[in-house]
Protein backbone atom coordinates (compact mmCIF):
# COMPACT_ATOMS: atom_id res chain seq x y z
CA UNK A 1 0.00 0.00 0.00
CA UNK A 2 1.26 3.31 -0.70
CA UNK A 3 0.93 6.50 1.27
CA UNK A 4 1.31 10.32 0.30
CA UNK A 5 4.01 12.19 1.54
CA UNK A 6 4.99 16.07 1.69
CA UNK A 7 6.48 17.45 -1.73
CA UNK A 8 10.27 16.15 -1.59
CA UNK A 9 12.92 15.13 -3.48
CA UNK A 10 12.32 11.11 -2.93
CA UNK A 11 14.41 10.64 -6.39
CA UNK A 12 16.82 7.67 -6.44
CA UNK A 13 19.60 6.49 -7.29
CA UNK A 14 21.28 9.49 -7.45
CA UNK A 15 25.06 9.58 -8.89
CA UNK A 16 28.00 10.75 -6.84
CA UNK A 17 30.58 12.47 -8.22
CA UNK A 18 33.63 14.98 -7.33
CA UNK A 19 33.22 18.31 -8.85
CA UNK A 20 36.93 20.31 -8.70
CA UNK A 21 37.34 24.13 -9.61
CA UNK A 22 39.84 26.38 -9.06
CA UNK A 23 39.76 30.28 -7.36
CA UNK A 24 41.24 33.33 -9.01
CA UNK A 25 44.89 32.26 -7.48
CA UNK A 26 44.57 28.68 -8.58
CA UNK A 27 43.70 26.78 -5.85
CA UNK A 28 41.80 23.75 -6.44
CA UNK A 29 38.68 22.78 -4.37
CA UNK A 30 36.22 19.82 -4.01
CA UNK A 31 32.69 19.38 -3.89
CA UNK A 32 31.01 15.92 -3.54
CA UNK A 33 27.41 16.56 -5.60
CA UNK A 34 24.91 13.92 -5.82
CA UNK A 35 22.69 15.85 -8.18
CA UNK A 36 24.41 15.80 -11.12
CA UNK A 37 23.59 14.08 -14.13
CA UNK A 38 23.47 14.09 -18.18
CA UNK A 39 21.12 16.29 -19.93
CA UNK A 40 22.19 16.83 -23.33
CA UNK A 41 24.38 14.68 -25.83
CA UNK A 42 24.82 17.12 -28.22
CA UNK A 43 27.00 19.16 -27.61
CA UNK A 44 27.49 16.74 -24.34
CA UNK A 45 26.18 18.56 -21.41
CA UNK A 46 26.15 18.01 -17.58
CA UNK A 47 24.18 19.80 -15.20
CA UNK A 48 24.91 20.38 -11.52
CA UNK A 49 21.97 21.11 -8.75
CA UNK A 50 24.26 23.25 -6.36
CA UNK A 51 23.44 25.63 -3.33
CA UNK A 52 25.05 29.64 -3.77
CA UNK A 53 26.65 29.70 -0.48
CA UNK A 54 28.41 26.75 -1.24
CA UNK A 55 32.05 27.74 -1.92
CA UNK A 56 32.30 25.91 -5.67
CA UNK A 57 29.10 27.64 -6.47
CA UNK A 58 31.28 31.18 -6.62
CA UNK A 59 34.49 29.35 -8.36
CA UNK A 60 32.59 27.76 -10.58
CA UNK A 61 30.69 31.17 -11.03
CA UNK A 62 33.58 33.36 -11.51
CA UNK A 63 35.75 30.75 -13.37
CA UNK A 64 33.23 29.26 -15.70
CA UNK A 65 34.57 26.29 -15.67
CA UNK A 66 34.68 22.96 -13.45
CA UNK A 67 35.81 19.29 -14.31
CA UNK A 68 33.51 16.13 -12.99
CA UNK A 69 35.69 13.11 -11.58
CA UNK A 70 33.80 9.97 -10.89
CA UNK A 71 35.01 8.37 -7.68
CA UNK A 72 35.21 4.37 -7.20
CA UNK A 73 34.93 2.57 -3.68
CA UNK A 74 38.66 2.80 -3.08
CA UNK A 75 38.25 6.41 -2.23
CA UNK A 76 34.41 6.26 -0.73
CA UNK A 77 35.84 7.84 2.71
CA UNK A 78 37.74 10.96 0.66
CA UNK A 79 34.52 11.74 -1.46
CA UNK A 80 31.83 11.71 1.92
CA UNK A 81 35.01 13.79 3.65
CA UNK A 82 35.06 16.33 0.63
CA UNK A 83 30.73 16.76 0.74
CA UNK A 84 31.28 17.41 5.05
CA UNK A 85 33.70 20.23 5.16
CA UNK A 86 34.02 23.63 3.26
CA UNK A 87 36.75 24.57 0.63
CA UNK A 88 36.46 28.18 2.64
CA UNK A 89 38.49 26.92 5.40
CA UNK A 90 39.63 23.22 4.33
CA UNK A 91 41.96 22.51 1.63
CA UNK A 92 40.86 19.33 0.59
CA UNK A 93 43.56 18.02 -1.84
CA UNK A 94 45.23 17.98 1.28
CA UNK A 95 43.67 16.53 3.78
CA UNK A 96 42.16 13.46 1.43
CA UNK A 97 45.24 12.97 -0.07
CA UNK A 98 43.80 12.92 -3.17
CA UNK A 99 45.91 13.84 -6.31
CA UNK A 100 45.54 16.97 -8.37
CA UNK A 101 46.60 16.70 -12.04
CA UNK A 102 46.25 19.41 -14.73
CA UNK A 103 43.80 18.62 -17.01
CA UNK A 104 43.82 19.76 -21.06
CA UNK A 105 41.45 22.72 -21.53
CA UNK A 106 40.39 24.11 -18.11
CA UNK A 107 42.15 25.01 -15.00
CA UNK A 108 40.91 23.33 -12.33
CA UNK A 109 42.03 20.10 -12.09
CA UNK A 110 41.49 16.11 -12.63
CA UNK A 111 41.47 14.07 -9.23
CA UNK A 112 43.58 11.09 -10.17
CA UNK A 113 42.50 8.77 -8.16
CA UNK A 114 39.07 8.95 -9.81
CA UNK A 115 39.01 6.79 -12.88
CA UNK A 116 36.71 9.06 -15.68
CA UNK A 117 37.16 13.10 -15.42
CA UNK A 118 35.21 14.85 -17.92
CA UNK A 119 36.34 18.38 -18.81
CA UNK A 120 33.60 21.28 -18.44
CA UNK A 121 32.92 24.91 -19.37
CA UNK A 122 30.05 26.67 -18.06
CA UNK A 123 27.09 27.85 -20.43
CA UNK A 124 24.06 28.39 -18.49
CA UNK A 125 23.12 29.01 -15.18
CA UNK A 126 19.92 28.31 -14.76
CA UNK A 127 17.80 29.69 -11.61
CA UNK A 128 16.40 27.35 -9.75
CA UNK A 129 15.24 28.15 -5.75
CA UNK A 130 17.43 26.95 -2.88
CA UNK A 131 19.91 25.00 -5.24
CA UNK A 132 20.80 26.42 -9.07
CA UNK A 133 21.50 24.60 -11.78
CA UNK A 134 25.23 24.56 -13.90
CA UNK A 135 25.28 23.38 -17.23
CA UNK A 136 28.57 22.32 -18.71
CA UNK A 137 29.52 21.40 -21.99
CA UNK A 138 32.06 18.63 -21.98
CA UNK A 139 35.48 19.70 -23.66
CA UNK A 140 37.37 16.60 -22.85
CA UNK A 141 37.11 12.84 -21.61
CA UNK A 142 39.92 10.93 -19.68
CA UNK A 143 39.37 7.29 -18.64
CA UNK A 144 41.47 4.76 -17.35
CA UNK A 145 42.43 2.18 -19.52
CA UNK A 146 42.44 -0.54 -17.45
CA UNK A 147 38.91 -0.35 -16.71
CA UNK A 148 38.16 -0.88 -20.55
CA UNK A 149 36.82 -4.06 -21.88
CA UNK A 150 37.21 -5.28 -25.39
CA UNK A 151 34.68 -2.94 -27.14
CA UNK A 152 35.52 0.19 -25.55
CA UNK A 153 32.84 -0.10 -22.76
CA UNK A 154 33.27 0.54 -18.74
CA UNK A 155 33.70 -2.39 -17.03
CA UNK A 156 31.79 -1.13 -13.70
CA UNK A 157 32.79 -4.28 -11.94
CA UNK A 158 36.32 -2.77 -11.95
CA UNK A 159 35.23 0.88 -11.90
CA UNK A 160 32.85 0.26 -8.57
CA UNK A 161 31.10 3.11 -8.75
CA UNK A 162 28.27 3.44 -5.98
CA UNK A 163 25.41 6.24 -5.17
CA UNK A 164 23.57 8.31 -2.28
CA UNK A 165 20.52 8.59 -1.06
CA UNK A 166 19.03 9.46 2.39
CA UNK A 167 22.81 9.91 3.68
CA UNK A 168 23.72 6.29 2.74
CA UNK A 169 25.94 5.63 0.21
CA UNK A 170 25.31 1.62 -1.94
CA UNK A 171 27.77 0.15 -4.66
CA UNK A 172 26.15 -0.54 -7.88
CA UNK A 173 27.63 -4.18 -8.32
CA UNK A 174 25.62 -6.70 -10.20
CA UNK A 175 25.12 -6.42 -13.95
CA UNK A 176 21.42 -7.29 -15.00
CA UNK A 177 20.13 -10.06 -17.23
CA UNK A 178 16.89 -8.40 -19.46
CA UNK A 179 16.49 -11.33 -21.42
CA UNK B 1 47.23 4.56 -17.04
CA UNK B 2 44.23 7.34 -19.07
CA UNK B 3 43.53 7.54 -22.39
CA UNK B 4 41.71 11.05 -23.67
CA UNK B 5 38.47 10.61 -25.70
CA UNK B 6 36.62 12.63 -27.63
CA UNK B 7 34.23 14.77 -25.49
CA UNK B 8 31.08 12.49 -24.87
CA UNK B 9 28.81 11.83 -21.78
CA UNK B 10 30.94 9.39 -20.42
CA UNK B 11 28.89 9.58 -16.89
CA UNK B 12 27.95 6.98 -14.64
CA UNK B 13 25.72 5.60 -12.93
CA UNK B 14 22.72 6.95 -14.15
CA UNK B 15 19.05 6.44 -12.97
CA UNK B 16 16.24 4.81 -14.31
CA UNK B 17 12.72 5.99 -14.54
CA UNK B 18 9.57 5.68 -15.88
CA UNK B 19 7.80 8.94 -16.87
CA UNK B 20 4.05 8.88 -17.81
CA UNK B 21 2.32 11.96 -19.23
CA UNK B 22 -1.12 12.10 -21.24
CA UNK B 23 -2.51 13.68 -24.40
CA UNK B 24 -4.74 15.84 -25.19
CA UNK B 25 -7.82 12.91 -24.90
CA UNK B 26 -5.99 11.48 -21.90
CA UNK B 27 -4.44 8.35 -23.45
CA UNK B 28 -1.44 7.54 -21.21
CA UNK B 29 2.09 6.93 -22.58
CA UNK B 30 5.29 5.67 -20.47
CA UNK B 31 8.83 6.81 -21.92
CA UNK B 32 11.98 5.08 -20.14
CA UNK B 33 14.69 7.96 -19.01
CA UNK B 34 18.50 7.98 -18.09
CA UNK B 35 18.88 11.25 -18.06
CA UNK B 36 16.76 12.60 -14.92
CA UNK B 37 17.62 13.86 -12.03
CA UNK B 38 16.81 16.12 -8.92
CA UNK B 39 18.30 19.83 -8.93
CA UNK B 40 16.82 22.00 -6.75
CA UNK B 41 15.26 20.47 -3.22
CA UNK B 42 13.02 23.72 -2.28
CA UNK B 43 11.05 23.91 -4.49
CA UNK B 44 11.72 20.46 -5.02
CA UNK B 45 12.74 19.91 -8.81
CA UNK B 46 13.53 17.38 -10.76
CA UNK B 47 15.06 17.89 -14.54
CA UNK B 48 14.56 15.43 -17.14
CA UNK B 49 17.02 15.35 -20.38
CA UNK B 50 15.01 14.26 -23.77
CA UNK B 51 15.36 14.69 -27.29
CA UNK B 52 12.50 16.85 -28.56
CA UNK B 53 11.71 13.81 -31.19
CA UNK B 54 10.26 11.75 -28.46
CA UNK B 55 6.53 11.15 -28.18
CA UNK B 56 6.79 11.99 -24.28
CA UNK B 57 8.40 15.41 -25.33
CA UNK B 58 5.42 16.59 -27.12
CA UNK B 59 3.02 15.20 -24.74
CA UNK B 60 4.84 16.81 -21.23
CA UNK B 61 5.27 20.33 -23.61
CA UNK B 62 1.25 20.17 -24.12
CA UNK B 63 0.05 19.37 -20.66
CA UNK B 64 2.82 20.51 -18.74
CA UNK B 65 3.06 17.58 -16.65
CA UNK B 66 4.12 14.28 -15.69
CA UNK B 67 5.05 11.76 -13.34
CA UNK B 68 8.22 10.24 -12.27
CA UNK B 69 8.15 6.71 -11.91
CA UNK B 70 10.89 4.74 -9.80
CA UNK B 71 10.94 1.00 -11.20
CA UNK B 72 11.96 -2.09 -8.71
CA UNK B 73 14.11 -4.81 -10.19
CA UNK B 74 10.94 -6.85 -10.75
CA UNK B 75 9.90 -4.71 -13.89
CA UNK B 76 13.07 -4.34 -15.68
CA UNK B 77 12.29 -5.88 -18.71
CA UNK B 78 8.93 -3.62 -18.61
CA UNK B 79 11.31 -1.10 -18.02
CA UNK B 80 13.61 -1.80 -20.75
CA UNK B 81 10.47 -2.23 -23.58
CA UNK B 82 9.35 1.53 -22.30
CA UNK B 83 12.52 2.71 -23.52
CA UNK B 84 13.04 0.77 -26.89
CA UNK B 85 9.90 1.22 -28.79
CA UNK B 86 7.66 4.81 -29.32
CA UNK B 87 3.85 5.58 -28.15
CA UNK B 88 2.76 6.74 -31.22
CA UNK B 89 2.73 3.19 -32.10
CA UNK B 90 2.65 1.22 -29.28
CA UNK B 91 0.20 1.27 -26.39
CA UNK B 92 2.98 0.88 -23.60
CA UNK B 93 0.23 0.66 -20.73
CA UNK B 94 -1.42 -2.51 -22.41
CA UNK B 95 1.82 -3.92 -23.68
CA UNK B 96 3.11 -4.17 -20.99
CA UNK B 97 0.69 -4.66 -18.19
CA UNK B 98 1.76 -2.12 -15.98
CA UNK B 99 -1.43 -0.53 -14.12
CA UNK B 100 -1.72 3.03 -14.14
CA UNK B 101 -3.69 4.37 -11.45
CA UNK B 102 -5.00 8.31 -10.85
CA UNK B 103 -2.71 10.71 -9.80
CA UNK B 104 -3.57 13.91 -7.35
CA UNK B 105 -2.81 16.90 -8.36
CA UNK B 106 -1.91 15.38 -12.55
CA UNK B 107 -3.63 14.23 -14.87
CA UNK B 108 -0.38 12.01 -15.98
CA UNK B 109 -1.08 8.33 -13.88
CA UNK B 110 1.14 6.68 -11.64
CA UNK B 111 2.22 3.55 -12.67
CA UNK B 112 1.36 1.12 -9.62
CA UNK B 113 4.39 -1.66 -9.71
CA UNK B 114 6.34 1.32 -9.67
CA UNK B 115 7.47 1.94 -5.45
CA UNK B 116 8.23 5.43 -5.79
CA UNK B 117 5.92 7.72 -7.76
CA UNK B 118 6.37 11.91 -7.96
CA UNK B 119 3.55 13.93 -9.90
CA UNK B 120 5.63 17.39 -11.26
CA UNK B 121 4.60 20.14 -13.03
CA UNK B 122 6.10 21.52 -15.91
CA UNK B 123 8.18 24.77 -14.82
CA UNK B 124 10.54 25.50 -17.13
CA UNK B 125 12.19 23.91 -20.32
CA UNK B 126 15.64 24.88 -20.69
CA UNK B 127 17.11 24.77 -24.89
CA UNK B 128 20.55 22.89 -24.79
CA UNK B 129 20.98 21.00 -27.86
CA UNK B 130 20.19 17.49 -28.96
CA UNK B 131 18.13 17.43 -26.04
CA UNK B 132 16.23 19.87 -24.13
CA UNK B 133 15.85 20.08 -20.02
CA UNK B 134 12.19 19.76 -18.52
CA UNK B 135 11.95 21.12 -15.03
CA UNK B 136 9.42 20.05 -13.36
CA UNK B 137 8.16 20.84 -9.80
CA UNK B 138 7.39 18.00 -7.95
CA UNK B 139 3.78 18.74 -6.15
CA UNK B 140 2.91 14.99 -4.51
CA UNK B 141 5.05 11.97 -3.60
CA UNK B 142 3.83 8.52 -3.20
CA UNK B 143 6.06 5.80 -1.76
CA UNK B 144 5.42 2.36 -1.04
CA UNK B 145 5.05 1.76 2.84
CA UNK B 146 6.29 -1.99 2.90
CA UNK B 147 9.74 0.15 1.53
CA UNK B 148 10.02 2.09 4.80
CA UNK B 149 12.17 1.39 7.45
CA UNK B 150 11.84 2.47 11.03
CA UNK B 151 13.39 6.00 10.57
CA UNK B 152 10.71 6.43 7.18
CA UNK B 153 13.75 5.93 4.82
CA UNK B 154 13.34 3.87 2.01
CA UNK B 155 15.47 0.23 2.34
CA UNK B 156 16.77 -0.05 -0.98
CA UNK B 157 17.47 -3.41 -0.27
CA UNK B 158 14.10 -3.60 -0.83
CA UNK B 159 13.34 -1.17 -3.37
CA UNK B 160 15.61 -2.96 -5.71
CA UNK B 161 16.56 -0.09 -7.47
CA UNK B 162 18.90 0.10 -10.84
CA UNK B 163 21.05 2.22 -13.31
CA UNK B 164 21.67 2.19 -16.48
CA UNK B 165 24.56 2.65 -18.69
CA UNK B 166 26.20 1.89 -21.98
CA UNK B 167 23.06 -0.39 -22.19
CA UNK B 168 23.39 -1.86 -19.55
CA UNK B 169 21.71 -2.27 -16.24
CA UNK B 170 23.73 -3.08 -13.15
CA UNK B 171 21.72 -3.15 -9.56
CA UNK B 172 22.87 -1.17 -6.63
CA UNK B 173 22.36 -3.49 -3.78
CA UNK B 174 25.00 -2.94 -1.31
CA UNK B 175 24.74 -0.71 1.32
CA UNK B 176 28.58 0.63 1.83
CA UNK B 177 30.11 1.38 5.36
CA UNK B 178 31.79 4.47 4.88
CA UNK B 179 33.00 4.70 8.68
Amino acid sequence: MKIERRPSTLFYPCPVVLVTSVDEKGTPNIVTLGWAGVVCSDPPTIGLGIRPNRHSYGLIEQSKEFVVNIPSLSILKETDYCGRVSGRDHNKFEETKLTPEPALKVKAPLIKECPVNLECVLQQTVKVGSHNLFLGRIVAVHVEQALLDANGHIDYAKAKPFVYNQGEYWGVNVKLDVS
